[in-house]
Order: structure tokens, then sequence, then C-alpha cells
């Protein structure tokens, strides 16, 4: 839930390779990418309605493809168009074609260059758990609900060995199609404010359902059910059989992807409901 | 989102009258009340989960009937039944059959005289106003989005003269069944947290539409689209017609009901995700 960026007031955007940031809630949608079924993805509504406004068809390419019932509160895509509009054109145009729950928040031009998805040197996602003993119904597609008491600094501690340059086959899902299963965990952090417990984690790229087999194994280390010392041996196993079970997609958000370049704006980073948690604990956001 | 109070272990709850507190989120139901149309609605699910757990049909009466689109985060019920079942067993038991959307907060055995909707001294709802230019997708049907810049001081001080006993004829959807168009307004405050405005408001009770009517009018004296003095002349024409518009149901909560005897447990305040703002802001919450 971000502003759109001051932008100089007349300037024209398109006529080549254009970049956009939107957010979205995923939970009413088969993922990310357009399926051949038919059946409704974030991808499929956004080309349509870039479609519209550019008055030919539009692909898209983003920075990471999110799950079924997968949260982005900052993706980011480019897209080729002959069109040109102003800024308020394309972010209101689009908006306006767009189902409630998907909003284009910037629209840029980027150099050829620029690539969504090859030019991005790190993704950030967070998951979020609401662990109470009631289950939530006001926003129960947008936490995962976990109702056995989670000992948040054992998860912490138990995260740590997986910070760095690891091969992850374990936590990489049977249809993955990554080449390589080694990937770079930037910073991997658990915290937690009142009811929720954020697992915050940033990596050169992520393996297919990577971030939900950690927070699998961690709140299964979380409740006690396995010891601290489990996510080093999963790691090691390099077995996903032996890396217990996937956790849910509705926790999951995709808040930030890094490029080299200062060509995307900075944002805020989300889901928006639990910042104030952030500055209240004096961490940095 | 609350958790189970504490209940002395082992006591049975039944075989008389019960009440209940639950909170929902109404963005998929045509209302509290249960219709002739089959429409789904918040009664007629909480109703059949609880005659599973009390395995004989239940009839529930709630406090406060709210609108399709509007949410709950403290609704309170009550019920006859002939079955006892331990407070788990009840809570579990309905939130096992209640959709994801639905949960059951506290079930206890309250006297003979308590009744959900006539016993209440008072009803508090929140109307929670996104103020951003951009579209918010993720949580779309929980807030109310306004583009235009709104004025939270021009609105908290036009608020002032609907505090106190009033004829609300102003405020009064067509269909509404109330014999009286008087109603007292306890408090009424507006204050902004970020891009969030809150209205906060407490009467005896309130007439059809009464929330959603005063933040239509409140909108639109925080964008300048009015005068300041408009929410006083549209109080006193006693005219629904010269009310302006009704603001959408996305952003109502019904947060809190107040009874003399102390047979319903306190909660938080909720929504829940305002909750650390009024902290941040130390303001009472």
């Amino acid at each position: 839930m971000s502003s759109v960026k001051s932008d100089t007031p007349g300037t024209l955007i398109g006529s080549g390779r254009v970049a956009l940031v939107l957010e979205y809630n995923g939970g009413r949608y088969h993922g990310w990418q357009s399926q051949k079924s038919g059946l409704p993805t974030v991808q499929q509504n956004l080309e349509i309605a870039l479609s519209k406004v550019a008055n030919h068809p539009v692909e898209v390419v983003c920075a990471g493809r999110t799950d079924a019932g997968v949260h982005a509160s900052h993706q980011v895509i480019h897209f080729e168009t002959s069109a040109l509009r102003s800024q308020r054109s394309w972010v209101m145009g689009a908006n306006a074609n767009l189902p409630s729950d998907i909003s284009v928040h910037w629209v840029g031009n980027v150099d050829e260059s620029f690539h969504a998805r090859f030019s991005a040197k790190n993704r950030r996602y967070r998951y979020v758990i609401y662990n109470n003993p009631i289950r939530p119904a006001l926003y129960n597609k947008e936490v995962t609900w976990n109702y056995r008491p989670l000992d948040e600094k054992k998860m912490a501690f138990a995260a740590q060995c997986l910070i760095g340059e690891h091969d992850f086959s374990s936590f990489r899902a049977a249809g993955c199609q990554a080449k390589s299963p080694v990937r770079t965990v930037q910073f991997l952090e658990v915290k937690r404010f009142s009811d929720f417990i954020i697992i915050d984690i940033q990596a050169n790229a992520f393996l297919h359902h990577m971030v939900r087999n950690i927070a699998g194994v961690l709140m299964a280390i979380g409740s006690g059910t396995m010891p601290e010392t489990w996510a080093e041996e999963v790691l090691h196993a390099k077995d996903r059989s032996l890396g217990g079970v996937t956790a849910p997609p509705f926790g999951l958000y995709f808040i930030h992807v890094g490029y080299e370049s200062g060509e995307i704006p900075m944002v805020e980073l989300g889901p928006s409901f639990i910042k104030p948690y952030y500055v209240l604990s004096n961490s940095s956001v």
C-alpha cells in the first residue's frame, strides 16, 4: 500500500521497455503464471488490463512467480509497448481494468537491458504466522494460523544454519524447474510481535516452495515437535522427503526485489498491517 | 482475534441459556440475518455449526445485525440448548464446523434474564478508511478506500454535533424498522494513523445504516466537498434525502457490546491490525 512516487509531470512513459510495481492478494488466484487451463491468475488479469491501456496485446515478465494463495506487496514486472502514456494514465488506467485484489503502484521507463527477473539481485519474502489457540476469521487468508504455542527464539536459533550459500534440495518442491539447488540466503530473521511471528528472509533467488518449506521446518521446531538441530539435519540430508510439511501459502508475502540500478523506486516493506509493530519494537523495517 | 478466556476446567456449559462471542469477515456474506432466499449469511452458518455441536436445532439471537459486507471483531449472541458440553467442546466443535471467515472465541452460561440484544446497553463500531491515491489490493474488502486527501481534523470537528441524544432521521436507511429515530451517541472520535482514518463511535443503539451514513457525511467534509457545518445541517434537517451517500460496508467493524453485568468477558478492541497504531499514538484503545 504505497503511494504513487513523484515523477516529472508531463513525462510520457512507453515506446519501449516499461517496468511496473504491483500489489496483490493471492487468495483468489491460481498463482502468478497464466495457465493453459484458463484458471484465474494474476498475470492473466494484469496482461488483460495493460493490453487495454496500451491498445495492443501486452506480455509481462515478473521478478518472482508466486504460487496459488501467495500475496505480494511489491512485485516487479517489465513489458514492451509501442504506446506512450502519462504515468497517471498507465497506473489509473490499469487499476480501472483490474479486479479489486490487484493494484498497480508505479510505472516507469527502463533501459532495454533491464529484465524484471534476470536483473534482480535478490528477493525478499515475509511469512506471517498468527499464533493463537483460536482460528482467525477476519484475515484468515492473509495469515497462516498455528494454534500450537511457538517459541520464536528456538525458531530464530535454528534458522541460523540456513544463512549463506547452501544446497537447498531438502527445501525444494518436486516440480522445481531450477537448474541448480544452490541458493544464497542473505538474511533470515524470526521475530514475534504480539500474536504474530514473522519469518523475514532474503536470498539471491528462491527454489519452488523454498520459503514455505523453511517455514514448515521452523514451525515444527517452534512447537517443540522437532529439536532445534533438525533444521541443520534437514539441510544436510539434501532430501525433500525428510523435510516435513510445506507450510500453507496464506501467510506468505513477496515484499521486495533488489536491483543494482536505482530504476525501481524504494517502497516501505509490507505487508502494511505489520509495519507499526516494527516501529513499536524499534526494529529495522 | 482474542484468546479463549480462562475458565474453570471441567465446567460444563449448556442446559439452558448460553452466550457466545464470535468474529467474522463479512465480505462473503449477505449480512448477519438468515434470509428466505437462502443466500449465505453469518447467522445461518453459525446455527448450522451449533446445531451439530448441540445435536439439536439451535436458533441464535445477536446483539447487532450487521449488513452485507460488514465485519465483526466482537459479536455477541445467545441461544437455548439442552446439551451440556465443555467450553472447549463448544468452541472447537463450532469452529470445526464453521467456514474459515467465522470464528467462535468464547462460550459461557448466562442467566435466563440475559438477552444478547435487549440486555445490551451500548454498541461500538469502528469505520476504517484507507486514505491513499492508490487503490489497496491486499486488504481491499477490509477497508474503505478514499483516494481524496481527507482532513481528519475537519472530520473530528464536524462530528462533535452528533454526540448526545438526537433524532437521527437524516442518517437512517429507508427500510429501517426501528420505532424511534432517536439515539444517544456516547462518543464519536476521528483519528488518523498513517494512511488510515478511524471513525470510532459508540451509541446506546444504531439505526439501519447509521454509521455508514455518518461516515459518508464525514468523508465529504474531510475531502472539502462539503463545509464543516454540513453535518449539523444534515442532522437538523431530519431528512435522509439531504444526507449524501451511504459509505461502503467494507471498512465497518462491529467491535464491542456493553452489558451491565460482567457476564461477557472483556476483549481487546478490534480490528486487530489497527491495535499497534493506538499503542504508538498513546491513545486509549
